[in-house]
């Protein structure tokens, strides 16, 4: 069963939206087993969008469109498949009463454009759009399947789960199961990773491998196709022990875990409260911590440290310390550990010092050094990392660092 | 000079990757004035690229694709592209030479496969890769123009700006000028938006007129073409004038201004100093600050007083007070304002307290809740709001609007 995908939208062509129906269809269209082989990309112009449309009935079984059934002059869609396919649009009067109360909830004036919304082909399904006001529709023309969808993504996308993917499963029968499962890393770079693992990615058929790079973390994504769920996912353990065996220091989770909430379930199950001193990080690792529903359970609070007096005031980092050795130092990274941690009263504390840039470097101590520190329980330990790139880029990677840090505190 | 950009590889069309090289192309391509009206993604199959190179072939007069010309069996873009044009590949020795080089240079050793990145159509123009190892290919065929650029995001934007932005320029000249400018906007939802400039966004033509919901702004982006440079600035500049007349409280930056910078900014000038008292951001308003290049200047340093013990013991809230309002009243915010602006020493004092969610929500303070207050020289505001969403949307919220109402705190 061979799928296309239809974008159309001359903001799409532009370049300065980034098409994300697409990428979503094809990957909700996988989980039932079709594959979306073709996937193009038109304006809004009837010559090209008749052009794309013939082409893609020629070639695919089912076509898939977003975008282009809006009130506006601009919004063709409809319009061009009626054409192309000889149906004529009709007014389906429940869809035209939709849009006048979806206008009357929310005490807007209907314009005569939202009328053309409710024009439909003959005989064709119609799909309501919960979230708005352009109706989808779905068209069996001469053996193939027409498939109209608005281009709002929350429309798209509530429409495709709640009334798409019920009618393809019933008409065409889900067509195997494709399943993925992504091992987070951190701490091992990309070219690393792919040198662990080259053998099996070169070797990749069934279940397919993919490295991703997501600020800091290396994503190991495996994708395999069966007849069955089960019958998958054996197919993915298999594979995925034999990775393991490589890698397993550095992964950290699976899927959608993200290191702040593994960090969190372990603290919270350890019972361990936690406070931060951070100085170049300006709070992004409490953002961070804080981003898990429940932190505060653990997380008792923070300072940012930004400007030496609030060091030596409030962290206890003594003048002496920062003449010194400096405020970029593992020395003042432990004293405001130890400090953050006396002064909130909780059982982590951790410390954090380093020149973000782009301003501050010397070729002693240049941009991107970064001391992080952490005070607890079991002692302390202090890591220096020496950072690359652009400002946000190494307070990114700090972040990220500190908690992988505190991670392998935790579990050391 | 119709453009048609080819994607091709199968990760694409599984939707677990998002296109970014035809979005790039294409806005790149705009800015020379070229149109890619087209924008077709293929997976590695000899016979569906082969039939989506020869429609391209077809209607686009320029073909650029992407991806496929890696050193895998799967990578087959020019054998396709050779076979359809019916041109031999051939060895280019100066290619081979580069890739060998390129793996002596790293130590590692290169492979056999390696060699059929070297393999180049006969009367080609090849383009030198310095970022990877697969060279570009530029084939002028039967008044058409073929382009294969490597898939990698790095290796294809390098190679497009450094050779064929030229090789397009010098051989069709520059097909006139896109400009865009953005406004960007703070405190007007979409829809609120789209009603105050609707009558310009229904009559655009030249310039065209987007809106785009960025995180809590949105942004107004109007593009125009022109044969110069001055000429599509003035469409611009003119309809600039009449949209600031509709919106000119909400804009506080254009183009790639951020509202952190353009506060910065103001605190800089103006030699105000800042400190944060943060509860439910977590640190998060404090960590966009810092974002900002020299916010040491003004930035004094913050509290994340999320344990009500750091709010009564730091930040100057009163048990009773507590007790009284509860964590989450507009009285703790102020008390948390004027606390840390006392206890920090800063100019100006921010606070902010809410309920983030998902849990500790009630009927009187339902999840979204949030107080934001700023004590300064010009005495002091509290503002409430009430966001609806996901835990990490209201704390993004309550980040940007904290940032805007101090935005209009200094400047009232």
């Amino acid at each position: 069963m061979i799928v296309e995908i239809v974008s159309t939208g001359t903001e799409l062509l532009l370049g300065q939206i980034v098409n994300t129906n697409a990428p979503y269809l094809a990957r909700k269209l996988n989980e039932i087993g079709f594959d979306a082989v073709y996937q193009t990309t038109v304006g809004d112009n009837r010559t090209r969008m008749s052009n794309v449309l013939a082409i893609a009935l020629e070639r695919a079984d089912i076509v898939i469109t977003s975008g282009g059934l809006g009130p506006t002059q601009g919004d063709i869609t409809k319009e061009v498949s009626a054409e192309l396919l000889g149906r004529e649009l009709q007014l389906h009067e429940e869809s035209l009463e939709h849009i006048r109360s979806f206008f009357a909830r929310r005490r807007l004036t209907m314009t005569q454009n939202n009328i053309r919304q409710a024009m439909i082909h003959e005989g064709a399904i119609v799909v309501t759009n919960h979230r708005g006001t352009a109706p989808g529709v779905i068209i069996e023309h001469e053996g193939k399947t027409i498939i109209h969808l608005p281009g709002p993504p929350i429309e798209l996308e509530y429409m495709f789960e709640q009334a798409i993917i019920p009618f393809l499963a019933n008409r065409f029968g889900v067509q195997g199961v494709i399943i993925s499962k992504v091992l987070r890393t951190i701490g091992l770079g990309e070219s690393t990773m792919e040198e662990r693992i080259r053998d099996y990615i070169l070797a990749q058929n069934n279940p397919t491998i993919a490295l991703l790079a997501r600020s800091g973390e290396i994503h190991v994504r495996m994708t395999a196709k069966s007849y069955s769920e089960v019958a998958a996912k054996m197919l993915i353990d298999e594979l995925e022990l034999k990775i393991r065996e490589r890698i397993e220091d550095h992964i950290f989770g699976i899927d959608e875990q993200s290191l702040e909430q593994i960090v969190g379930e372990m603290l919270a199950t350890r019972k361990l409260s936690i406070s931060l001193a951070e100085s170049c990080t300006g709070g992004a690792v409490t953002a961070r911590l804080t981003d898990v529903p429940g932190s505060s359970v653990y997380l008792t609070g923070s300072i940012v440290a930004y400007h030496n007096r609030i060091k030596t005031s409030f962290v206890g980092v003594s003048e002496e310390m920062l003449n010194h050795y400096g405020a970029v130092s593992p020395d003042t990274a432990l004293a405001m550990a130890k400090g953050i941690r006396g002064l909130f009263g909780s059982d982590i504390g951790i410390g954090i010092t380093g020149i973000a840039g782009p301003g501050g470097g010397t070729d002693e101590k240049p941009v991107g050094l970064v001391y992080i520190a952490i005070d607890g329980p079991t002692g302390n330990i202090v890591e220096e990392q020496r950072f690359t790139g652009q400002r946000i880029a190494i307070k990114t990677r700090t972040v990220n660092a500190t908690l992988e840090l505190l991670r392998r505190y935790i579990i050391r």
